[in-house]
Formats: C-alpha cells, sequence, structure tokens
C-alpha cells in the first residue's frame, strides 16, 4: 500500500477534520528514544514530539504498561495502590497546598474541569487568556483557545490579554519596562470584562505562552498579571499541559520561573509518554468546595494501567536527570540557535528556554513580516526532507516549534540545529529563484 | 499496607470529589476474563464492568496494546495504518452513510463533540435529553447530565423528557400505548422548548435510558421521538456509550433495536477494554459542514496504540461471536432473573436486554417505594460479601446495574443470581429484624 493511497482511506475514514503537518503527509512506523522511522526505512530526528516525554517507546514505560494491563484495568471506585502513589508522586512535585490531585484523560478534560471548579468556588463567570491561546477542544475550554475560535463568537465572560512577546508585540526588548506596558494592557482587559458585567473566576496562564511560539515573558509580567486578577477575585490556573515536566529545564513546572503560585495546576501531554493522561491539582479548600456541590467520575481516569504508566514517567525523569538534561542541552540549543539566527535573515527571532524554541520567520526581517501558513509548513517539509522532525505554532503561523523529547541531547541539538541550516538555506534559494 | 490505610491516603491525595462503591472500598489486585481478585486473595465474580468489553485483561488486547506501546506512539497528524484499519472497522459495523469517524479519548469527549457539531450544523442550540441522563462532566454535557447536574441550574435551551419507564414512569406496561403517552409529554417538552426561544440542535438518545436502570422502551416511542426533533430540526446522536459494542445482543448498537438511524454515534466504554478510546461517527456532510469551520485535533486519540487497541477489541468480539454470546447467555440471565423476582418482594421490576439488567429494588412492592441509595449500597455490599460485584443507577439510586464483560457464560449468570438470591435474603431479614 503506497502512502498516498492510505492518506487516500485516511481522509475518507477520517473525514475532512483531520490535517497533516507536511506537504507529504509522514508514514512513520516505529520510534525509539529521539528517533523516528518511515515506512521506507528513513530515519529522522524527532524535535517537536513533547509527548514522549522520555523518549519514544521507553523501556520502563513500556513495561509498566503492559505489566499492568495484563494484570488489572478497572477505574478509580475501587482501591488501588498505584493511583494513590502517583497522586502522591505528583503533589510532591508541586508546592506547598497543592496537594489534591484529580486525574483526566486529556488536556481538554484537565482546562474544563479547572474552569468549572474555578467557577463554582469564586461564584465569578468571566476567564482571562492570552490572545493566539489554545486549550483544548471542548464547547468550553474551545471558546478560551482564541487561537482557534472564531473572533466574532467571542463570549462577553472572557478577556483576551496581549501576550509578551518581546519581538512582535506592542513593548519589544528595545523598551523601558515592557512588563508595565504590558500589564497596563492587561489592566484595560480585565476593566472592559468588568465593564460587560462580569468579574474573573480563573487567569489561565500559559507560562511559555506557547501557542504564540514560546516566549520568555518579561520577568515582573506574568506575577503582576496573577495579582491583579487575583484582586479581582479569580483564581490562577496554570496550564502545564506544554510547560510542565521539567520542559523547561530544572524546574517541574513553568510556573516556577516566575515567583508564582497557583490556586490550579492542569497538565496533560507528557504525564502518560503517550498514554491518554492528565491532571487537576489543586489546594484541598477548592477541592472540598467543589466536592460540596460536584462529585467526579471519569470512568478512564486515573485507572491502574494510567496511573503504572503516570508513576514510571516521573520514575524515568528522576532516574535519569532529565530535568538537567534539559537545562544544559537547553542552553547549549538556545545558544547554537542563536548562532543560526545570525546567519539566517529568514529567523527574525528566537525564543524560549529548556527544550523549548520557536524560530519566528520573516520574509522581510525589517517590516518582521512574517511567514505565511504554506510558507512555514514548506520550510518545514524541507527540514523534514533532511531528516528532522519540526512543528509549528505562532500567532500567524509563522514560528517554527522545537520541542523534542526530553532525552534530547547536544548531539541531537547538533543535528537539528544543521538541517534546519540547510531547510533555511534551500528556502532561500527557492524563494531567490522564483 | 491495609486497605484503611490505603483510603485514607486515597482521600487524601485524589481529594473529596471521589467515592467508593461498597460500605468497604473493595481493592482489587488482579483480574482476568469475568474475575477480579482482592489483595486478600479472594475471588469475585465481575457482573458491573461495561469497560473491559472482551473480559479483564483479555491476551489479544494486552498484546496489540504492548506491541504497539514498544513500537511507536504518536499522533493523528502522521499517517499510520492502524487508525485508518480501525476506522474502516468501526464505520463497517454503522449503517450505511454513517462512513466518517472522528477519534476522541473519552465518552465526555465525544458527546462534548456530537453537540458542537450539531449545533454548528443545524444552526439551532437547544438539546433534548432525558431525565435522569448521564451524557459525561464535560461543562456542556454536563448539563445534558440530568441526573447529576442541578435541577435549579438547567439551561433554558434544554428540554427533558420523562424515561419511558414502564414499571415505574407515568405509563405502564397495564396501559394501552404507552409509547404515545411518552410522545404526548416529549412533544409538551419540545413545545416548551420552542416558546423558551430554542429549536433543537440534538436529541441525545440514550438506547437503554441507562442510568435511569436500563430499560426497554415500548417499541413506538424511539423512532417516534426521534422524527419528531427531526422535524424541529434537530440531529439524532445516540449515545452508546453504553448500549453500544453488543452489549444489547447480536445487534452492535442500542438503536437498532427500534428503528433508528441516528446522525451522529458516540460510543466509549467499551471501545478499549480499558484503554481510554472513544469515537463520534456520523454522515460525510455533516462532518464536512462542521470541518468547513472548524478543524479538530486530539493529541491523544485516535494514536497507533489506541488504534491497534480498538482493532484487536473488534476482533475479539468478532472472532469469538460475543454479540451472539451476549444474546444467548443474556435470554437465559433475564429468565434466571424474573425467576428471582418471584422470590422477593424486594425486586419491584428486572428491566434489560442482552448482558444489561436492573433490578428495581422497593421496600413496598406495593407504592414502588425505591430503595434509598444507603439501602442499595449496602445491599451491593452484601452481594460482594457473596462473592459478585454489581453495580447501582436509577432514578433514585434504587437501581442494582448487572452489566458484565461480554464474556459472561449461563454458568456466571447462575453464580451471580444465587449471590443476589442470598445477598437479597440477608438484606431482608437484617430489616425483619430491626
Amino acid at each position: 500500500m503506497t502512502g498516498r493511497t492510505l492518506a487516500e482511506r485516511r481522509s475518507k475514514v477520517l473525514g475532512p477534520a483531520y490535517e497533516h503537518f507536511f506537504d507529504e503527509p509522514l508514514h512513520l512506523v516505529r520510534g525509539e528514544g529521539v528517533w523516528l522511522w518511515d515506512k521506507a526505512g528513513r530515519k529522522y530526528l524527532d524535535c517537536y514530539n513533547n509527548v514522549p516525554s522520555t523518549g519514544h517507546c521507553h523501556p520502563d514505560v513500556v513495561e509498566a504498561l503492559s505489566n499492568q494491563a495484563a494484570t488489572l484495568n478497572t477505574n478509580t471506585r475501587y482501591l488501588h495502590e498505584a493511583i494513590v502513589e502517583f497522586g502522591e508522586m505528583i503533589t510532591a512535585k508541586l508546592p506547598e497546598g497543592l496537594d489534591v490531585c484529580m486525574l483526566v484523560c486529556t488536556g481538554t478534560e484537565a482546562n474544563d474541569l479547572a474552569v468549572q471548579i474555578a467557577r463554582h468556588v469564586t461564584g465569578n463567570y468571566g476567564a482571562v487568556v492570552s490572545e493566539a491561546s489554545y486549550h483544548g477542544n471542548s464547547d468550553l475550554v474551545l471558546k478560551l483557545s482564541t487561537d482557534v475560535y472564531p473572533v466574532e463568537e467571542r463570549p462577553d465572560w472572557l478577556a483576551v490579554t496581549e501576550p509578551p512577546n518581546l519581538y512582535r508585540g506592542p513593548f519589544t526588548r528595545a523598551d523601558d519596562g515592557p512588563g508595565a506596558g504590558y500589564m497596563e494592557l492587561a489592566r484595560r482587559e480585565l476593566d472592559a470584562l468588568g465593564a460587560r458585567g462580569h468579574a474573573p473566576a480563573a487567569l489561565l496562564l500559559e507560562p511559555m505562552w506557547e501557542s504564540n511560539g514560546p516566549m520568555v515573558a518579561p520577568a515582573d509580567y506574568p506575577k503582576a498579571l496573577c495579582d491583579e486578577v487575583r484582586a479581582r477575585g479569580g483564581l490562577i490556573i496554570s496550564d502545564e499541559v506544554q510547560a510542565g515536566y521539567c520542559r523547561t529545564g530544572k524546574n517541574w513546572w513553568g510556573f516556577q520561573h516566575y515567583d508564582i503560585i497557583p490556586d490550579i495546576v492542569t497538565c496533560g501531554k507528557p504525564m502518560g509518554a503517550g498514554h491518554p493522561l492528565a491532571m487537576v491539582a489543586t489546594r484541598r479548600d477548592i477541592a472540598e468546595k467543589f466536592a460540596r456541590k460536584y462529585s467526579y467520575f471519569n470512568t478512564f481516569a486515573g485507572n491502574p494501567v494510567s496511573a503504572q504508566v503516570g508513576k514510571a514517567v516521573i520514575e524515568v525523569i528522576d532516574g535519569e536527570k532529565l530535568g538537567e538534561n534539559c537545562e544544559n542541552t537547553g542552553n547549549y540549543f538556545n545558544a547554537e540557535l542563536a548562532k543560526l539566527q545570525e546567519k539566517h535573515d529568514l529567523i527574525g527571532d528566537v525564543q524560549g528556554r529548556g527544550l523549548f524554541y520557536g524560530i519566528d520567520l520573516v520574509t522581510d526581517p525589517a517590516s518582521k513580516t512574517p511567514f505565511t501558513r504554506d510558507e512555514i509548513r514548506h520550510l518545514g517539509s524541507l527540514i523534514v526532507d533532511e531528516g528532522v522532525i519540526t512543528g509549528t505554532c505562532g500567532r500567524y503561523g509563522q514560528v517554527l516549534k522545537l520541542r523534542p523529547p526530553l532525552v534530547f541531547s547536544r548531539e541531537h541539538a547538533d543535528i537539528a540545529v544543521a538541517a534546519i541550516d540547510r531547510g533555511l538555506t534551500r528556502f532561500a534559494a527557492e524563494r531567490g529563484g522564483s
């Protein structure tokens, strides 16, 4: 069967809502560590997938999954040691006070439940998010996902803040006190929310403003924003679906870079290394207030198999010191990407930390004209042709997203940078020749 | 570690929103087929769990899971044969025309997406559900879950119909044409919905009215209800999370008992035999209209591991003829439960089909006074003590729910009936002695 034929069957049976990443769909058949192989036997460096946080098919995680699946898989209404142990391991990674952990299956379910809890506990209905954010695809959290939800249909209970993009935003590195500038904009949006009759139930913080392209915010802005939302009665939900689990370096969570202690922490993607596993962690007083009105049950979430997988992932991250690897490799990767930027006018900016970077691509550096979605898709395809898999994000879809498994080494960073270098050179040559 | 200590740790780390099934929490450690073992080595017949549809820890399913997890686990934006094959296997089980299958992780995600699709495609906002129904726990579908969502907070776009309970409802087996009676009540609710300014986007049909206690509706009612909702512009969503996958007998889906072809079919629980796997199947024209405005992506759903598990479950159900087993064993089980009813005044009614029965328990048969939640919890605990695990459901929590894995045999039915018999006898004796 050819890839094309499979792609046609896929389109027929999964329907038109499903997309591909590249010009030619990639037909993968095997993964190991940071490596993926396609149907033709070609090997690719995975510089994109954070879900296999411990590396593709980590033997310890596979073993935990397989052994528990062969032994027992029920639900949380029966007692089981693994779920309790997993909950204790997760809460041990969180600041004191965030000691209750509710398990769900996806980041969508996590954020949906977190907002339900925040609304119930605060009695407020409003939500505060960033422009071009993404928090999932249920009816509720899709409305919070300003990256994809139609602007003209935004609910009046939503306050949308300006992401603190120091390259592309209204306040840049060239400005004095850009954090104060972004805070002033945020205050205006919160005032406008109030004028529409809504107080905030929650701020959904993406600690890397991921969908905009990962960014490092002005140091003073995130805490000031949290303080302001709290002063207006809202809770702080740190959406760690992308930034959590040592993605940003030694810190287990993204919020730790900004002197913030959230009221609720949600996470998903990296927790199960591919197994559907996500969570809502919060304080006991919040959980108790919610539980007085609602019980919560999720058929699949926190079953013994999920719990064993969740435990194995944490054990691998701790045992292999992947947080430290992320920090060390990340610093090197960051420096190499900075060198690459010197070489290519197509690179407008590089932002990120740990093992999470975004390359903001521009066809004109002076005006910062962003790549179109077609252009970045084509660049991504050229880099795939050079043997490296990347992704895209950004307010205009203009950011090349680098977010590899946490077992990424300096050698892998070199391979990735070289492939991006060649891809950009080919892209520039094609452009010049057109 | 004692069960009690583990229960205390569990309550501390998972928080107060988590419940147990029985007076003493059951601490399970192993499962195989229809059997479960607790920490002390005691063996129980599982007469409740439908999630392990092919039986606990079916070796083919475990093998499919383990092999794929050791090989590759990515997402649906890369090509993979398994997801295409799985989608084709699912749509082959559906009526012609329902040939697009979108994969999600949970029944909640399935119903949430289905309602989003129905609203977008119809342009209407209303939803029609049954009293005491359950469709999941996202912000949207929790509002549709009249079994748990606070009555005083029901949105004005919700029409709530009377479940066609021929034992306990306003029209019973004693009435002529009870289906017409229920239809008249439904029409009134639909008219009231219209008077509140809403046309229905969808009817969410539970083909067994599961949360009320599984019931067999008057033959003419479900189709008449669907016709009426369609006439008012709504789509029909058959929520097959409990009724699907041969739960009701040879028919793969619950709606097939009622001469209905839905516009959307959702399923979850039994699809992955414990692995989080769920789906929304629909017609191509509906999927296309939805995709013109929205793309859909779910990080975990339809990954190669989920897809291989989904394939293995269907192969086991087909290969072991579990649909036929469900029909044959079910007929026997039903007859034995009818005999049990003769023996115990506490049994007001038995309803169901296939391998899905509800025993409606009453402390007074004449007035049909339902068991309280404490009473049925205690009865369930007595039956556990007799070696059989059951569940509960029902509008008043008064129904003993029997919904075993599909590999349940006549011998297992005998064991279950004997244990329920002894449990009821002990319950009656305790009551008489109090």
